[in-house]
């Protein structure tokens, strides 16, 4: 894998390590997100479907490259400005995964107007007929696809609310573009072991298949059928029906994915690297200027089996310690403890020494950033510097 | 108050208001900020201190100087980011509360050579030792703040460890040069009503003006004697011995400020803009764009006595809904809903209808956005645009 060039506004020097690097920053071990990417990969062309990997983990065209099946897509997004980046940076083909608010549909409308197949997700008669609205003002057919509720967990019309269903299919396929449907199994994230997965994955399929059954059965087109979550996306047995599966946090993984055994804790690639700057001895801690603006607020792991507070401590090469932790986190200070009920001991660290934390939640920690600092497995060499965007 | 120039990077019109302003996004009452800042201001002038408020909550130039008595400061920051930003902009006199690692120093002897006062932080003899080194090498004495630990909640050197405070005094006072104490009443977060808050701030005083004493004692200079945090700074009656007061959250406040009874809710000077864009009406939730992107992930009301969710949502007037709190949230979608055990009814809003929702943190949620979009209290004529930085 090339690693491509440095960012010309990084203060990155080509000598850069991990010892250099100004901290707190966010590393990235290449090698690991590459055996991540390469294992969802050959999960689904084994199971005959296409992935549209989620770019709002990443936000970086650098890992949007590596995670596509092409520069051009296809991909998934949940801000506009992802859409817009991404755009100007090649990819041709997303779904915009958040209910479009009418008001966004402009900005749609502009980046469809330069080529790009932009596509929109909703739920209610209103949004398709907004939808349906601005086609006719802009001349242009807006493609969007109906979102539907496998489990309860957040958006969606319910698979059983046939009605709705059809009455949102209608006005869009007379005003707008129909694509498809798609849902989304946020209820995965709670984890249950492999048999509850397995019903995850089930649960999430047949509810747009058969919702794509039920618009065909009315005469309505429904080419696309999207499911996704990681979880499931890693358990998934049969996608038959299925067209796409989108997944995002796969790439890096993160502590809470691990909690639930979708990945093992040494395939996270994705690290805060600290330094330590001062000891409260009496209390056991270790004080670094890794703090929960660089971590985030993100307690993913504190409602599961093991709590690992707000991320568990490695060595700067990012082997991880035996139950040490961020044990509490202010602004710009990170406290790390043993863990509670351990009998471990805290590592003999000085003032000075780095750690690498592994995050709970990979979205929310590389949100707390502006760049990946790009490393391979096992090495102290920064090889490149991948910038990362935020806003709406 | 002069509200100054839009930035001109900004997509924002001189017409733009909150119906128009693209969302999720950052609000500020200017009106509620300029309250906030005279109620702290006229309470220090009548114990005899002076302000240095802490600029990592706002990380803006444009509220830095409403906050600040002088365009040059004094101000205290959080990183060496906000420390070389505000140099630039003018700042001259800035104290880095975070404890310092050795290898950030060369960054400070930059900007001490461009002429600003940037003092640092430390609680330990390796740190002086450090301090030391590096002045040596550069040729100048950088100053240094002991940190003194009056409460058990964080860093600090313990109170009654009289021989490490005499020793880093008199590594500092030999080879740079020793400015000062510094503490901060971490536990006053916690609240427990005026009588708690009266105590926290007696204890941060004395914490740091027996250590000062000390000092003298031993004939070591102690020119600056300087405690922190907004709980205090808002409840203490006698600041003899100190010679300035630290507080940073208080430009704004927040929930969890507001839940510990240090402000009102209506002073509440920070809001998320947020747009509908679904219901699902059988389980009482209206789903807005304003996730925990833009919220953030901080549940800092989860331990108090009224639990606030990821926010407390107001009309886009500013004026809170009774009970409705953003039960939870996602990336990029938050839910609303009727607080638990509430009968209070969900308001009636549409698709594309706008809310504004109060952060339990503000600093977190701050941190979240590029920009403050700045408005009059019951106005929705945006009538600044303010931008803000993160990074280290």
């Amino acid at each position: 894998m090339d690693l491509a060039t440095f960012d010309p506004s990084s203060r990155l020097a080509a000598t850069t390590t991990l010892e250099t690097l100004e901290t707190p920053c966010l590393v990235l071990d290449a090698d690991r997100m590459d055996r991540n990417i390469t294992r969802l990969r050959n999960r689904l062309d084994s199971l005959g479907v296409s992935l549209r990997p989620h770019l709002k983990t990443a936000k970086s065209t650098d890992v949007a490259r590596r995670i596509m099946s092409a520069p051009e897509g296809p991909a998934t997004v949940s801000t506009l400005k992802e859409a817009e980046q991404f755009a100007t940076d090649g990819v041709r083909d997303m779904i915009y995964a958040v209910g479009i608010a009418p008001e966004k549909l402009a900005r749609v409308v502009e980046l469809r107007a330069k080529g790009v197949d932009l596509v929109v997700v909703l739920d209610t008669v209103e949004q398709a007929e907004a939808v349906a609205a601005a086609s006719r003002k802009a001349g242009m057919r807006i493609p969007a696809m109906i979102e539907i509720d496998c489990d309860g967990h957040r958006s969606g019309v319910v698979p059983n609310n046939h009605a709705q269903l059809l009455e949102i299919g209608k006005v869009l396929a007379a005003g707008a573009e129909l694509r498809g449907v798609l849902t989304h199994a946020g209820d995965s994230y709670r984890g249950g072991g492999d048999e509850a997965q397995h019903h995850y994955a089930q649960a999430e399929r047949l509810a747009v298949v058969e919702a794509a059954q039920l618009l065909r059965g009315a005469g309505l087109p429904c080419p696309v059928v999207s499911v996704g979550s990681t979880p499931t996306a890693h358990h998934a047995k049969d996608l038959t029906g299925v067209t796409e599966v989108r997944a995002g946090v796969f790439v890096f993984f993160d502590l809470v994915m691990a909690g639930i055994g979708i990945c093992h804790v040494d395939d996270i690639a994705l690290s805060v690297l600290a330094t330590v700057i001062g000891h409260q001895r009496e209390k056991g801690w270790i004080i670094t200027d890794g703090g929960w603006m660089s971590l985030s607020r993100d307690r993913g792991t504190g409602k599961q089996a093991v709590d690992q507070g707000y991320g568990l401590v490695c060595d700067i090469d990012g082997s991880a310690y035996q139950d040490i932790i961020v044990a509490d986190a202010n602004q710009e200070h990170g406290i790390i403890a043993v863990r509670p009920g351990s009998d471990a001991r805290l590592p003999d660290l000085a003032i000075g020494d780095r750690v690498r934390i592994l995050p709970n939640h990979a979205c929310a920690a590389a949100a707390q950033h502006e760049a990946y600092h790009v490393v391979r497995s096992r090495s102290h060499a920064v090889e490149a510097c991948w910038p990362r965007f935020g806003g709406w």
